[in-house]
């Protein structure tokens, strides 16, 4: 018998931390929470089995889940002494999803349910407070009607808002219990009106509605979103928990807060979080109250008045600093914890890893290293190699002036410039234009996310550090300022009032996330002062790491960011990045339109010392490291002229008429460049080209060998598919080598290798591994070809495939493992095959993708390769990889 | 030791005729025809072997080489009572290339060979005639100077054209020995003049000048072309044949001719062949002279008045006649001869398997079977498949009306319309350009190769029916007319006089090969009616083949002369090609153009009715039979608009403005649409478009039902990378299949399968075999992706690629088996793991090629598809496969 129900308190317990995937994460929390002896209201979760069930057999239940509940429920009536749908002593409950990965917000939520017109009688009477009771019984069947019942939930709200008038009060707290009891009438007839029935007097009615309610809401449009963004397959599925209701709102003894067990912006060792007295949990996080800070040190350096937890409540304060320190041992990691204290009484309602931002994951990582709560190997697991990213964005340049022109709270670090826009649909409208754009809200929901990732930055009116804008930002790792309060929108006028200014949508601001400030215009900014820990962690991953990490770059520059972030050497110098200089582009134009191969040898005689002067900078940045030169590989057509004026411009450089030049542009273009005259094809049509870049490629070397160590380039040939092209463009090479040696008399070091970049190639490696020293996966192209997408065409269908879960990972962005992977190994495993030291790499965008990284781990590739900014992830990612693949073996 | 030589002759015959690999053709069955004691002037052979080293080495020989050959050059000398280099009693010799293959007029030969001022005198006197021995001599300096000196040869001739002029003669022959004594001089000094070292007198230095210019020829441009025109490996090497001379020209007593065992036109069981009295073998073949019939039955028939063979030379022919029919017995093949007569005496100098055309290649076969020469399966593998295509090809109507411009000789069967070109560059180059040409010469030489290859058709003025012209055309299945002597040619002028008409290059003119005539402008032409052989060829193909044939059809006319060629139903129906008549096209613009699925949807309506028309007539001309039916794939660009009129009648269609109509086009407008939005992707974001499909399918299926057999529908998704996408796919299918069973009351068995045509379709074959219950390889997409080659962008490297031989044959040709061919290894095997009675096909252009059948049958694919013209080829090509496989196993 399947066991679909787990239940959790202090007389029994089923489960435990580690079934996540089982109970979900809050739910196996519960649980772990509840065996080591912490104070968690009883209750049980229904398992993420039974929502795949529920999928798989057209809504339904199986027919003993009944019966599995019942008891389960019969146990938490033991537990706490009341009877669900008892009119003198009612168990109220909650219901809540659950899923393996924490998606916040993303599922709908049931509190209060077991409230009907007698219990409610019962619960007046035996708390005492009519108020209390009626004011429950309204927040049930305004979220059950939205949730379950799918009423608009905007009915409810204008009817609470007529109230609110009609009585000439400001805050809810500020009605009546009568008058909150004749809300609970209008609401029901709400419920009535909207969908004929009345609203569910059976308590076990409530509960099963509310528990379809939760699974059904996995499949809503935002969770979906969610999930695409985050990675989450559909097939996780949700859990359910269904637990004892406590009371947050019962009165000045009571109160609800968030909070984690370190600072989750920075990760200084300090207990964080917010609080309300007499609330309850989506109180704190809708963030319709501004909360209060948890600790005296908190509040002082917050500059606030009003009491905070550790001076309101100091016993309640420090029980809850006692379980923040016993999880903390308990998980080694830093905790984000739910608590609500009824009657001075502290519960706790959840317990998951906290989400941080990427500084703090590095300290915390350091200090607990350090601390000796974890190892090193575990300091790093702990660390989103993505969120390395975060830290590498640019902040305000100190020195830059600037106009202040709103305050807010520091949500999310990192800095960001854009044009105001007010609504999600519109921050992704502008972000596909290639816009930047900061997204100004009143507050986010979820609704909002796909704006808020399409964003360059958020700003928000209301809710505090831990609101649905902060969290989301933070993991995001887009810059936040929330809470702005001076921050007013009018959306009609499209006009946002920030104190005195008045700001029309489409004018550029500022904001800083890290200060919680907003500057008017566009301010200078500066790269990031990574901090010890950076260095600590990079170091330790650099000590576990088994493969290099090299960068993609071909300007000075950007080799020189790459060897300060760490990479060791170059994985790919794109050679024809350096042609699209005004200087250059008319040489080139003049070399692909020649008539004949002394055309392009006198356009290619002016390239040359250019070429040449390109690597010698490239090489004297990497000195001592090795340089991966790709041969010249872009469809010709896209450096042809665009423009009449263009167009008459390299017809005077060749000396011919523009009608032949146009003719000859004409015979250039290409249906599917991808697949057209393009790599070593050029080389193979005409020697010349791959002659002139290997001679580049000598004399420079040769030039830096006279003054400093010399360079060892690997010099690549690009998309070759069968091992004759290798012989004939190494032939060339090597001819020029030979030349080069004799005419400098220096003797240099070198390597000739090819991308594998075509199916071809990966199916062939052995007989290409006879011509090459080494393969550089070129996993842009592969995929390509693999798949059949063009990636500048796949934006019309993409989205489709992604929600459809065809591709649930967009494959350009971590490789596609059972097709272009199964691909890589066949490579991989052929090239060794015929050549055994052959040296293996990656230079597609994947090079800096985590878990391709992971990836490559697994094919024991020697090194990979990626962009400047991506290095310190790539070593992160190698490193993580390193460890897992160790433990595995 | 190696033995690099291989002798032949009368005593001793190291070699036979299955030593093909090592001697060549022509060196392994001289020493098969020694062996069997024919007439064969001894001589030995250096292998093919040698071919390699000489590459392999830098143009050098092995040590022993010489010894070996010494001691060959002895048995010669000792068998002809000879000796090389004697002054009184010379021994003069023949150099001849001979690759495995025939690749004839390709490679260079020297004869008389031995020849020295000396020895010259010596054969004056031995043999009573100085007039023979100086023309000796004179020829060879001249070919001698010519292949191995590099001394321009139109020196040579200009001399011999001025002497003849100065002694007012008009034929070589008619000059004297004094006239022939004082030729020598003068190309002695040319020699000289021109190499700056007068004439070699040392006859083994002419012996190694001979062999290595034979040698070097296997590298030069025309035998590199023939090669790549015809699949020959490089690798394979030529061998030289060294061999005593025999004089067809020592006066009226001697002759020379080369002759076929039967017809090699119509394969009619006749001697066949020309010769000349008092000649040189090249004499014959070079068309020069026109040769006279062999036999009295072809002499009365050509209405010739010049003695036959069998008439001038009756004892001689009588033995000839003899070698016929016993070389045909021992070969069991129709031969190809070539002969001298020296003094009456009969020498063979060569046989071969004769080239024929398709017609006759099927006459032979057939008729060998039934005399018992050769069995059935060998009959089969006697007959190109390729050749077939000939006998489809359209002959000229007989009703039609026609102008009779001039005639020549029936040199290659069939007839061809097209405009007049006068060189092989413009012929090929105007068929670039898709005009059809005929190529009109004065005779064509190896140089035309490509030019013949471009063209329709071939008109020479000179030659007879074995040469070069007739010989190439016959093999490349070109209507061919030579020797059409009313011809004249004045290229400066791009003039053709034909009889007493004057034409232009450019004009059009119809060539009839099988009769001999040129007409004058297009004349109308018939489908050719096969004979009762390759009824018969087919019949026997058909019980030995595995493999079924299907053809590609969409069209009714298609459908049904694929049924006429022996079809086995449809391979694949490409629903798109029946959406560009004028009618159609508007709708399916309005549907791609739409904005949203509901105007999709109404132009879909439109569509519904004519697909389903074109589904009706499908399948009831294919009743009974299966048809494959592949869903919409083109990229939707290829429908949109093009000219502005297009453009405002979609909008207009559609209901909106022009200028958003032009928007949506080019938003639908894609960079590389081979890997774009096209394929099942449509589906996947359109699904209404599956469903039209679909829908049409099933109610055409039905509707036919009703009235007979009910067909089989195999719906094909095409371009599928994941197992999702088929899912999705037949999700759709299956439900409309649901839905039309319930309307019609009729429920019709049908197949999902899918085109496995990008590389990760083949990798995940498992997965895609879950929900495809066939597979069939779409080579053309499948080659494009995995060598990333996008055929339409091939043409400006492709060249290139098979003169380096890094594609020796078109991929898009045949098969590429290394990399396309073990992705459909790994498609086939992993379909299998997973659905062991998976059906699986070939449906790319592939599927008619012979080489890319055999394959297949490799492969154990249970059909091929072809287009309804190669079906016959493709039936045979399969039974050759199942010959061969079970010759294997």
């Amino acid at each position: 018998m399947t066991q679909w129900v787990y239940s959790f308190g202090a007389t029994q317990c089923d489960g435990d931390a580690s079934q996540r995937n089982l109970l979900g994460g809050k739910g196996a929390n519960l649980a772990e929470m509840s065996s080591i002896g912490l104070p968690v209201p009883p209750g049980f979760t229904i398992t993420t089995e039974l929502c795949t069930y529920y999928y798989d057999n057209d809504h339904s239940y199986p027919d003993i889940l009944t019966q599995q509940i019942q008891s389960a429920l019969a146990q938490i009536e033991t537990e706490t002494g009341r009877q669900f749908g008892s009119a003198d002593n009612p168990l109220l409950l909650s219901v809540r999803s659950g899923a393996r990965a924490s998606m916040p917000g993303m599922m709908d939520t049931v509190l209060n349910l077991g409230l009907t017109d007698e219990s409610c009688d019962g619960l007046a009477t035996q708390s005492g407070d009519a108020r209390f009771a009626y004011d429950s019984y309204r927040r049930f069947i305004q979220m059950y009607g939205d949730v379950v019942l799918e009423v608009d939930h905007g009915l409810f709200e204008d009817t609470l808002d007529d109230m609110k008038m009609d009585k000439d009060v400001v805050s809810d707290t500020d009605l009546t219990a009568d008058d909150l009891k004749a809300l609970v009438a209008s609401f029901k007839q709400i419920v009535l009106d909207e969908t004929g029935e009345p609203f569910p007097q059976d308590p076990n009615t409530q509960l099963w509605g509310a528990i379809s309610a939760v699974f059904a809401s996995w499949m809503n449009q935002r969770a979906i979103t969610y999930r695409r963004l985050n990675d989450i397959p559909a097939s996780w599925g949700t859990a359910v928990n269904v637990q004892a209701m406590v009371f947050g709102n019962m009165g000045d003894d009571c109160a609800t807060g968030v909070a984690f067990t370190r600072n989750p912006a920075t990760g200084e060792n300090q207990f964080y979080g917010e609080y309300l007295i007499n609330a309850q949990g989506e109180d704190v996080v809708a963030g319709i109250r501004t909360p209060l800070p948890l600790t005296l040190e908190a509040k002082q350096q917050g500059g606030h008045d009003a009491l905070s937890l550790e001076e309101a409540m100091p016993e309640v304060f420090a029980q809850l600093d006692d379980v923040r320190h016993r999880l903390e041992r308990h998980y080694g990691d830093m905790q984000d914890l739910e608590f609500t204290v009824q009657q001075n009484k502290l519960y706790m309602l959840q317990t998951r890893s906290g989400k941080r931002t990427a500084e703090a994951a590095l300290n915390i990582a350091v200090q607990m290293a350090e601390e000796k709560l974890i190892t090193e190997s575990e300091a790093l697991d702990r660390i989103a190699p993505e969120s390395l990213d975060q830290l590498l964005h640019p902040t305000l340049d100190p020195d830059a002036t600037r106009e202040l022109i709103a305050r807010g709270l520091p949500a999310s670090p990192g800095a960001a410039s854009g044009m105001i826009v007010l609504t999600a649909d519109e921050a992704e409208k502008r972000a596909n234009q290639g816009d930047k754009v900061i997204l100004v809200r009143v507050e986010t929901s979820p609704e909002d996310i796909h704006g808020m990732h399409a964003a360059a930055g958020i700003l928000t009116a209301r809710g505090g550090m831990t609101s649905h804008a902060a969290v989301v930002a933070r993991g995001m790792g887009r810059p936040c300022v929330s809470g702005a309060s001076d921050v007013r929108i009018d959306f009609d006028a499209g006009i946002v009032y920030l104190g005195e200014q008045q700001l029309q949508a489409g004018d550029v601001i500022t904001i800083d996330g890290s200060a919680g400030e907003v500057y008017s215009g566009q301010v200078a900014m500066v790269q990031p002062n990574l901090s010890g820990a950076f260095e600590t962690v990079m170091g330790w991953a650099d000590k576990y790491r088994r493969m290099a990490v090299r960068a993609n770059a071909e300007t000075p520059n950007d080799a020189r960011v790459a060897r300060e972030f760490g990479a060791k050497g170059i994985g790919l110098c794109r050679t024809e990045h350096m042609f699209f200089d005004q200087d250059r582009i008319v040489a080139m134009r003049q070399m692909i339109m020649a008539a004949d191969e002394a055309g392009r040898r006198a356009a290619l005689e002016l390239l040359l010392p250019m070429q040449r002067q390109d690597f010698i900078e490239l090489f004297s940045i990497m000195s001592g490291l090795p340089v991966t030169i790709r041969l010249l590989d872009p469809p010709l057509h896209e450096f042809l002229p665009h423009t009449d004026s263009e167009l008459e411009e390299v017809a005077e450089a060749i000396g011919v008429a523009v009608s032949t030049a146009r003719q000859r542009k004409l015979k250039l273009e290409e249906s599917n460049p991808m697949l057209g005259h393009r790599g070593c094809r050029l080389a193979v049509s005409y020697p010349e080209i791959c002659e002139m870049q290997a001679r580049a490629i000598f004399e420079a070397a040769s030039e830096v060998a006279r003054q400093d160590s010399a360079p060892i380039p690997e010099i690549m040939i690009p998309l070759a598919a069968t091992s004759r092209e290798l012989e004939i463009c190494k032939a060339i090479i090597d001819r020029v080598a030979a030349e080069v040696a004799e005419a400098t008399s220096i003797t240099l070091e070198y390597m000739v290798g090819t991308m594998v970049e075509l199916p071809r190639a990966a199916l062939c490696a052995d007989a290409l591994a006879e011509h090459a020293a080494f393969f550089s996966f070129g996993t842009n192209d592969l995929t390509q070809t693999t798949l059949g997408i063009s990636r500048d065409d796949a934006g019309s269908f993409m989205h489709d495939y992604q929600a459809q879960e065809i591709y649930p990972i967009d494959p350009f962005v971590s490789i596609d493992e059972e097709g272009v992977g199964s691909l890589m190994r066949i490579g991989t495993d052929k090239g060794r095959q015929s050549r055994p030291d052959i040296k293996l790499g990656i230079c597609g965008e994947h090079g800096g993708d985590p878990k391709s990284v992971n990836f490559c781990e697994t094919l024991g590739l020697d090194y990979v390769s990626c962009s400047p900014f991506r290095v310190p992830v790539a070593r992160l990612a190698a490193a993580q990889a390193s460890i897992r693949a160790k433990a595995k073996s």
